[in-house]
């Protein structure tokens, strides 16, 4: 008889757990594996939350098991290695994001693209992971050391949480579909976790910025800011208009169902468009208008490991931060709601460290 | 007051003409522009059938202007040049394909992509030319040199009249999407007159080829005689899961409306699905999918007159030839019937020399 996750893994952690649809997030007490040769231990100390973690503890995508402890923004510092393990050492900064298993072997994975091996393990994927222990808002972390990345001294811990997902899911498919390059003009739309982060990498990068919106609101942060060079309203038909045919690439942000057509038309010849955010519902897609100009539409999830560490290092030389709302463990259920509202400037970070109790 | 398009351009041609959306094609005479010191003039041999021409003469696009002289894969014998033509000259064999006009400015002109010109002026268009005279299915045809090409001495004037639009439209996305690499391995969607181009083409530039068909009947003709690698029966549910994740790209070469996820979920990673048909209500396009695996959908509308002109080199040099039927003129109006039916292996092609008369 197979023996019990809490027997076969037991080193005690805590946490806090969805129950489970509703939601609602409160202590738990759980176990993980002990410290393998190949893997780290972090103790925890600050988590992101991201609207994924939204979407897992409400089971929005249908595949969440409960107790469910969501999270996969995690930084700390490293308090056990493995034998085997020679990137870390003890008291190193690290960090552990959206993934943390792979099968080494596929096309994805021999290419440094983790991210899209078909085995990969999500660290939110469903909650559970392969063995039998849970992830997330928890004291501390066991995870192969193929998946720790490391921080730079000059980035704030608090701060750098967000780099392990919502950075690299903007930095990877600026990179990837050309859309970096300094001199082009990038449109990004939605001006959340997501799209502040898009705004400060493609500026980085030397790209000219506009900012799409159905939010005026929105408008003076981006440009004043942000540093965005345009800001388009795209409820304005008429500045819709005028900007038909002027960008190069939009990077999508957006998880609501949304139409298509007025983005595909702002593109100019051979342009792109990159979804990052992923609505539950399928959009509308017109094909002549791809056709008559030789438009693309791509999507692009988080990136690889080794992408991620390259891109932690250039957020590093050129000082790009992250905009954040440090909260205690107990706000957290609070926190969620306001991630649902799109309340938040621009993201919230956990700090688990210094608030998270055992009882 | 401004003249007649009769007046001002006295030059009396005659072709067949549709009156009305029910697209009945039948004898007309009308007038062209006199042969001007940048064009050419054509006596047209041959001029293949389009579906885009089923579209034009039925108004289907909602932009057809009566009488409608369809037809944009004119081939014949240049009789006279203009003063500063220098591509040409009398006694050339020569071809007029999907473009007259461009604006010779934009990014895309000066590209070489003049098919994707904000300004361009299809030979399809409207049915009328910015002169105020007609295209299409006619005994002379007068048009810029730079819209005409030149055909090597193999190519058969006949067979070569489809290389002006339906072989342009699958050379350039194999081109252009870099699905033209020895090695990968290509799925085609719908075995037509585009499709079976599609094979030819693909398997001259050293690709494995799938075609994938919801007709059975159509997998003999795929592996047999145009040397598809593979064929897979799109209905048969089991195959297509079989198949998940094998293909580098798609040419979707299918005008009516499909579901894309099967087709998505046959990419590998980074997978590109390009529409080269242009179904006129939108596709459901399903979002995660495309973000777990960097994949994208992309359009491509014909090409460029300097990619036609390498790809009739190209098809010359490789003796890549298209499966015709070659109809006399008064048979235009069956063919047409038999093109909506699909009833067609693979392109007809109208024999004008010899058989459209003038009474």
């Amino acid at each position: 008889m197979a023996k019990s996750p809490e027997v076969e893994h037991p080193q005690m952690v805590f946490g806090w757990a969805a129950r489970d649809a509703n939601g609602v997030l409160s202590p738990f007490k759980f176990s993980r594996r002990i410290n393998l040769d190949n893997d780290t231990t972090l103790k925890v100390l600050y988590c992101g939350i991201c609207h994924s973690d939204l979407h897992a503890i409400k089971n929005e995508w249908g595949s969440s098991v409960y107790p469910l402890v969501p999270g996969h923004e995690i930084v700390g510092i490293v308090t056990e290695v493995g034998r085997n393990v020679t990137k870390f050492k003890v008291g190193d900064k690290a960090g552990v994001g959206c993934m943390v298993r792979y099968c080494r072997s596929c096309d994805s994975c021999t290419q440094d693209l983790e991210n899209y091996c078909s085995k990969v393990i999500f660290t939110y994927d469903i909650g559970i992971h392969y063995d039998g222990t849970r992830t997330g808002y928890s004291n501390k972390v066991v995870v192969d050391e193929h998946f720790g990345v490391k921080f730079p001294d000059n980035i704030p811990l608090d701060a750098a949480a967000p780099l392990l997902c919502a950075r690299i899911t903007v930095y990877s498919p600026l990179k990837h579909f050309g859309l970096s390059k300094p001199g082009i003009h990038l449109g990004i739309v939605g001006l959340g976790g997501l799209g502040h982060l898009a705004v400060k990498f493609a500026k980085a990068f030397g790209v000219k910025v506009t900012v799409i919106s159905t939010s005026i609101s929105k408008k003076e942060d981006a440009i004043d800011r942000l540093g965005a060079d345009e800001f388009l309203l795209s409820t304005d038909s008429d500045q819709m208009q005028g900007a038909m045919g002027t960008l190069d690439g939009i990077i999508d942000t957006v998880s609501a169902k949304h139409p298509l057509l007025p983005l595909i038309l702002l593109l100019k010849t051979n342009g792109k468009i990159v979804m990052v955010g992923a609505p539950d519902k399928p959009l509308d897609l017109p094909v002549f208008p791809l056709l008559l100009g030789r438009k693309l539409i791509g999507g692009s999830s988080i990136g690889g490991m080794k992408e991620t560490q390259e891109m932690i290092n250039f957020a590093a030389k050129h000082n790009i931060t992250t905009d954040i709302e440090v909260i205690p463990m107990d706000y957290v259920n609070t926190a969620m709601d306001r991630v649902a509202k799109g309340n938040v400037k621009y993201r919230f970070v956990i700090d688990v460290g210094n608030t998270l109790k055992s009882s």
